[in-house]
């Protein structure tokens, strides 16, 4: 009987997106699902916010509201910062008038409560002298009031988090963290609050426990999450195990209201829950869109929508480097379709165009941003050169076929030439004062990426709302095997935290499990990967990247070891990596001194690449970690790290 | 007679520098000294580190430490970080053997140092399961051994700092942190432990004062600060009141040694001193350089080095919006050409090549290449297109001809025209598919400028250690008023925290303070702004960057107020600007609606510049606040912030 309210609540969903429904219509649906409903059910409002629109959430969040009020419901909960919008880089910071603002568009919505409780995250002043300017605080709004406010005491500032930087923790104040909601009283906590839990956590960050503290001295019936917490590979896993172990341990159930939508770089995929005093789930709203989710934490007759496939594994099964990344391709994918739409939705942008080479990382791009923005809004151009084979220029054709995207062929000899032969005569009078010219140079490879790049942006400069896409991937990117100006060079970059090898199970999975099936040419996925920008000596071929780089079945265990293990060169050196499996398999073993080789160019490389990294588009993180400029930075003088340990004598010789 | 050690001391300066001596000479030399010396002196070590070259300054540590052996010094101080370098980025917590490794080398380090104590900054992992991996300490090294270590308490995390991000906050432990210097008990603070003195500020970021702790509970006889602070307009001011009121307000002397250099986008400019038990600057080390700079603390005979001009005017002289930006000018010289010196030999780059346009911002980065990398480095291309002046044409070659820099003119007219040529195909089959073209477009510009980057990029890829160097101003990249792959494009961008009328000064200053007298034609100086992009329609002459923007000096003035005074749209409107004043004595007043207008195209611009913001190449950060990545993020995705403050009213309105 309960479930009816799944379906009929999914009318309600609809109605917030494209409203739908007149007012009359709004009145039966709302009285239909009250008679189903019994006492003690709150709404989640799993919604995604537009950083900075004050604006726009105020009025997204007062829709909700009114459907929440309409249906008498208890409570109704937003993501922790709804209001500002989240992520926020530095901007509170510089422009206090943004804070201004959304203290009075918080006060404008609580002129619109009724007795329905409205749970709501926002940035308020620190009134104090002491201390950083901001609170990171959720107000409780009802009866056309402010009724109370509850800031956030454990501020996370690694990776992707900078709440230290804007925010000033505040003690727990358990006293302030409860309220009633119809006959139960609920503790309320602020996403990072509930992730110190000393019996779960080996190592803690914080020095004390909120969620203990709120129980111990408060007696709450559950607990409210408030939360902006993003995906990454490994993470739900984590949450899950974590959320459901403190449910437990504190015999309370926990609901847990998640952001979703992505913001720059950033991806939240929702999946707001609720745990009874079990530990058991007994809720879970869909993931990567919105849902006004209704729920009571005291009643096991709760919907649990599917999480993407993989996410349900526990952590304990992905502990190792694997080449098909199986656990991990539907949510890889509902992320940078997630993270494309939203990016070109809260930009103003609705058209892609992007170099179509017939090589791996542009052909998973065209499939990502047709899924994202619709076939009519891509653009492909295979801009051929001297160099490119036949079958690459016929696979990117086809390719463009199956998806049914827009596809113009454009070769660049002209403007290969014309640069050339300048180029010649500029370097004949510079080599007359500066004799430090090359022997051997990438000149010819970056002209032919160069050129490509200049017509993308110049399709971006004359046709409207359109951005150029760029296809760099993550193991290239650490290898710096990417064009400045080049490839390298967009509005906005899906691959640059997917790895190659994983690039290949994913347009395995994408041939796959697409409705539109095999889109991908099978030629494409199974020829070596290569730039086609220059010939090999040795073969007369286009040269293949992996003779430019090393095999990327052993790059990417090489930058899988350093994200997730933290590994030095002597580490990996002592452990036996998946490739030397393989190859001793077929007995063709890496030698020590092949290894030692990789992996010092990687380091070697890595270190030149920084620069290349600093300058990189706007791009969505997947990984459990990354060099995403959002998450990761490094300065690009510390070229010298060493970052293979010497022993202390070889130090003291040095010194000597 | 004590004041000759300043002069002896500048060969040991010399000898650091260059190895000029031979071990016999530095014993003579060192004799020489230690018979003027009395007892209680100390070594500053204003050193220039580099970022993660842990060997590199262990070795350079060493120098230094024998120096002060051999002078039997009481104690050599280093500035804060000084093994691993700073700034760090976040590669500590990537790479844990970066940390393994400067633990070594401390080791190795204290093995040789003898009774002279040796003050240095490093990191230490915390070996706590509670908190963050590691602190930010200070080690004190003596008779072979490390014997005491001091940890930070007071962790930045706002702007440029981000210790908070991987720095476990300590104690302040103040029994550890004295030790005797001679017969004197000396109290070590670290860096940001000295900012928070409650008398001192009006609103303090910390809930407690190292200071005082030190100082009640330990009652050294007298302070010693080691840190890393950045050079930024108005800081000296600040720091010079700080230090003074806190060794006036403890009775205590303060000796405060700062790193000297540049590290990517933040410079360090030393000007390590002391003040005496009254608040008096008894001592003053040079500013942008190293120095091995000995005092005691307790003796008014010091050496004052002089600051760069300007930054003796105290704080309250600066608060109001100039042009001439006098007191400045030779702070932001020294600043830029020591970013740019340390960012070339810090990555291994020696040459430049950059656009020489005739205009403003390319003539002035010229001077700065010139001044930095020695006018045989550089080499300057003239790029004409049809639309560049033959007064820009001359301009540029006679700059070059002032400076002796290299200098070729390669026109662009091959390559535009291919390139067009190209476009027009490739627009017209587009155009079959989507009918979004814009009537008009900037796709004419935008190829002149890609064009020459694109020229530039290839002189890099082609000459040995050559990076190209991109030359817009802060102004402009307010305004986004600079192309992509175009000029806001290179490997380094002298310019991008120096607004266009502060350039107008210092080029000004450039022809009147250089050793070469008046290199900058006087033209350049006196034609107003233009890209020489396009052809404007009203007056037939290439477009003037105030006619596509606002007069510049309205423009500054509001970046001066967003980054000084975090004003917005209306706290603007009701303040006079320095412009509308000028205009009002000319009988020639801005209407309210055209104030109006200009703020409003500021946020709008300012918004959709995001983006070039976040793919800007490395740049010095020179004012109080910049939009420099290392300091200053905002989501690209914010472009519906509301700059301007709505009333309360007109919000209920639009949530009904």
């Amino acid at each position: 009987m309960i479930k009816q309210i799944y379906t009929l609540s999914e009318i309600i969903d609809e109605d917030l997106k494209r409203e739908t429904l007149t007012e009359t219509e709004k009145l039966k649906l709302a009285k239909e699902i009250k008679q189903i409903l019994p006492d003690g059910y709150i709404v989640l409002a799993q919604t995604n916010p537009t950083s900075g629109d004050i604006e726009g959430n105020a009025k997204k969040a007062l829709k909700w509201i009114k459907w929440a009020n309409l249906l008498e419901a208890e409570a109704i909960v937003f993501p922790e910062m709804f209001l500002v919008g989240y992520p926020i880089g530095d901007f509170i910071d510089r422009f206090p008038v943004i804070v201004e603002e959304n203290i009075e568009w918080l006060n404008a919505l609580a002129l619109k409560t009724t007795k329905t409780k409205v749970i709501i995250g926002f940035v308020e002043f620190n009134q104090s002298k002491k201390g950083k300017k901001y609170y990171n605080s959720i107000a409780v709004l009802y009866d056309g009031k402010v009724q109370n406010i509850i800031r956030k005491s454990l501020l996370p500032n690694y990776a992707e988090f900078n709440d230290y930087r804007h925010f000033e923790p505040s003690d727990v104040n358990s006293d302030r963290r409860v309220l009633n909601i119809g006959n139960k009283k609920a503790g309320i906590i602020v996403c990072e609050d509930g992730w110190n839990d000393f019996d779960f956590f080996d190592k803690n960050l914080y020095s004390f426990d909120p969620v203990e503290t709120v129980v111990k001295e408060q007696r709450p019936n559950y607990l409210i999450n408030c939360s902006s917490s993003i995906t990454r590979a490994k993470k739900e896993q984590l949450k899950h195990n974590m959320l459901s172990f403190a449910a437990k341990k504190h015999k309370t159930p926990i609901v847990y209201v998640n952001q979703v939508g992505s913001g720059e770089c950033l991806s939240f995929e929702g999946a707001s829950r609720v745990y009874d005093a079990n530990g058991n789930l007994i809720y879970m709203a869909k993931s990567y869109q919105e849902q006004f989710f209704i729920v009571n934490p005291f009643a096991a007759e709760g919907k649990i929508y599917p999480l993407p496939h993989g996410l349900e594994k526990t952590l304990t099964e992905q502990k190792a480097f694997s080449l098909d990344h199986e656990p991990d391709l539907e949510r890889t994918y509902l992320t940078i379709i997630q993270s494309i739409k939203d990016y070109f939705s809260k930009t103003g942008f609705k058209r892609a165009v992007l170099g179509l080479s017939g090589g791996l990382d542009s052909t998973v791009s065209a499939v990502l941003l047709t899924d994202a923005l619709g076939a009519e809004n891509v653009f492909g151009i295979s801009m051929p050169s001297k160099i490119t084979s036949s079958e690459s220029k016929n696979d990117a054709k086809m390719l463009a076929k199956n998806l049914g995207i827009n596809f113009i062929e454009a070769p660049i000899k002209d403007m290969f030439d014309t640069t050339r032969q300048r180029f010649d005569s500029i370097f004949s009078d510079i080599e007359k004062k500066w004799d430090y010219r090359y022997k051997e140079s990438f000149t010819n490879d970056n002209i032919q990426a160069r050129s490509r790049a200049m017509i993308l942006w110049g399709i971006a400069n004359e046709f409207q709302s359109c951005l150029p896409i760029a296809t760099s991937d993550k193991s290239e990117l650490y290898m710096g095997y990417a064009t400045i100006n080049g490839d390298m060079s967009g509005g906005f970059a899906p691959l640059a935290d997917v790895s190659k090898t994983k690039l290949f199970a994913l347009a395995r999975w994408l041939n796959k499990h697409r409705e539109n099936k095999n889109a991908i040419p099978e030629t494409i996925i199974e020829k070596r990967p290569g730039a086609e920008l220059a010939i090999n000596p040795k073969t007369g071929k286009p040269l293949l990247a992996e003779e430019a780089l090393m095999p990327y079945e052993f790059l990417d265990e090489i930058i899988w070891r350093v994200e997730n293990l933290q590994q030095s060169i002597k580490d990996m050196l002592s452990e036996e990596f998946l490739y030397e499996k393989h190859m001793k398999e077929k007995n063709t073993p890496i030698s020590k001194l092949q290894k030692e080789e990789w992996l010092t160019k990687f380091f070697r490389r890595m270190s030149t690449a920084l620069y290349k990294w600093s300058i990189m588009p706007p791009s969505p993180i997947v990984d459990a970690r990354s060099i995403n400029k959002s998450e990761y930075k490094q300065p690009i003088i510390s070229s010298k790290i060493n970052y293979n340990k010497t022993s202390f004598e070889e130090k003291l010789k040095t010194l000597s």
